[in-house]
């Protein structure tokens, strides 16, 4: 069987690397960084996709404006739960 | 930053490979078992993990009856699908 992809992590962590700096998190380490991702991955909608063309697509689905929104407010929120209860 | 992991890929693919010959599929190619693989993830939440550790107590949380109930409908309905709309 094929790999699948969720195209959503990629997005995730696009919107994760350029906002990290400016998130109000109590420690900047990378463990914390991915506690992060990884929560705010299990808090927004998946989009598996199983090849390069479906990738394209999905990937152009999750730029709009609605969907950054929707993925900033996942990892603002993670980041504050993460904060609370750090696992480092 | 860390890579992350899906523990529900892991039990998609199991029940997948498990039940594939059962299922009700129009064709049980290898491109038509990465679509069900993909349209099945997509319809459920997904268990995002940092570690190896987190990664055995998510996949236990999978094992239960009612989480393998919910995976096979998410499987049988994306076979359907799949079936009715291959794109092979």
């Amino acid at each position: 069987m094929g790999t699948v992809h969720n195209v959503m992590e990629d997005s995730v962590k696009d919107l994760l690397e350029k906002y990290w700096g400016d998130l109000p998190v109590s420690c900047h380490c990378e463990t914390c960084k991915s506690d992060v991702y990884a929560l705010s991955l299990n808090r927004l909608k998946p989009h598996y996709v199983r090849d390069q063309s479906g990738r394209m697509y999905a990937k152009a689905s999750l730029m709009t404006t609605q969907a950054r929104a929707t993925i900033l407010t996942a990892i603002t929120e993670s980041a504050k739960v993460v904060s609370a209860y750090p696992h480092h």
